[in-house]
């Protein structure tokens, strides 16, 4: 048995689709985003399971863009549901490695460090997600009011989110709450704790045309930066 | 007497500065960031009275770069304190205007709406500060453990702060304390409250290499949506 797989949730029934290319297809570095992300994974643990998962009308165009870009890493396909919940339980039922992340299409920035600290962190610990302090000042909005908070308290989170098959699955089987944000505040609702690893600064979101602009910068520092790393190569 | 004061707290003594150009006075778009955000609160109003307040050692570098520059945005400069506290509590001495803003030297890119936006609110209630929707998964840190909250619930905050300038003054006239993290937090424990105003995306602080490849980009997106701005013509 294989010992990782990673499952990267591209938008679920496409229902915020418009008539523009959808942002996980533009191009970072002369390839789709989402190209990017798998060949990070790949890149990780060349033995990794990868299941994209797609709006079902955009299956075809996606594997069109493969012919295109001549893409062979390898990966499986299935079709996202009405929510994000839905989209990672199906995916789910295609995975059978101990180890499960699940990682944001559009973060084709995470270093291979972070995604192995996470890993590492979820196989001890059984959930793990990769975070970041906060560097600006906060303020929590309350009903009529505001106050400041100290930051310090605070972290943002990354993906890839990395659990224990088993525990994820377990969350899973609950039901959709609006009340759930990200994969660990899923398993977080069934009692168990989340372990906090050190993600990646320039592991952003990409979102907007500036984000891609600030991605392809920080592309080339990361391919200048990770030459020489061994976590491809490496057994954990 | 004019309206407006605004000081920007461009380092304190430079105790963490080392033996390259401090981030402030690299350039953005072919000029130091510090000349660009002290033009955009001049293109706000050109009777704005702007204090910078620099570290007493770099005092001399910057009248250099003026002269370089042919830097005409007229300004007084101060000397900073060992704390940014101090700094802005010094610079408040100089201000004789009804309304004053404290905003960082490293956001060049803070829009003429939000300045505009922070000041109005400033002059209704006392005191005001520019916010954004945190935009990414946060968790809050306890000694032990770590729980998801709800982003919706709070906002990142940014400059210019701004207020009557009795307020801020009485708010510096109490002790430094460590807690301080910003002009509204100072306000705050003197018992005033704060009221939120929207920010713009683009007014980053500039802390990194990274940062100032990606404020050249909100930079040239920026100028060109600001063209046809009123603002600067607008008397509020």
């Amino acid at each position: 048995m294989q010992h990782f797989s990673v499952i990267i949730p591209a938008g679920g029934r496409g229902k915020r689709m418009n008539a523009e290319v959808p942002k996980q297809f533009l191009p970072l570095m002369d390839k789709p985003v989402v190209m990017r992300t798998l060949e990070k994974f790949h890149s990780f643990d060349n033995r990794i399971k990868i299941i994209l998962v797609l709006p079902e009308n955009q299956i075809s165009y996606w594997e069109n863009l493969c012919r295109t870009y001549h893409f062979t890493i390898p990966h499986r396909i299935t079709a996202g549901g009405s929510e994000r919940f839905f989209s990672v339980k199906n995916a789910l039922q295609m995975v059978d490695t101990e180890l499960v992340a699940v990682h944001d299409a559009v973060r084709p920035l995470v270093s291979l460090a972070s995604i192995e600290r996470v890993f590492a962190a979820a196989e001890k610990y059984g959930a793990a997600v990769p975070v970041m302090p906060v560097n600006e000042s906060m303020r929590k909005i309350t009903d009529n009011a505001n106050r400041a908070v100290d930051r310090a308290e605070y972290c943002i989170v990354q993906t890839p989110q990395a659990f224990h098959t088993k525990i994820l699955s377990d969350a899973y089987s609950q039901e959709f709450n609006e009340s759930f944000t990200d994969d660990a505040s899923v398993v977080e609702s069934i009692g168990r704790t989340i372990a906090l690893t050190e993600g990646n600064r320039e592991n952003i979101k990409i979102t907007t045309p500036a984000d891609l602009h600030l991605a392809e910068i920080l592309w080339r520092e990361q391919v200048f930066t990770e030459k020489n790393c061994n976590f491809a190569k490496k057994t954990i």
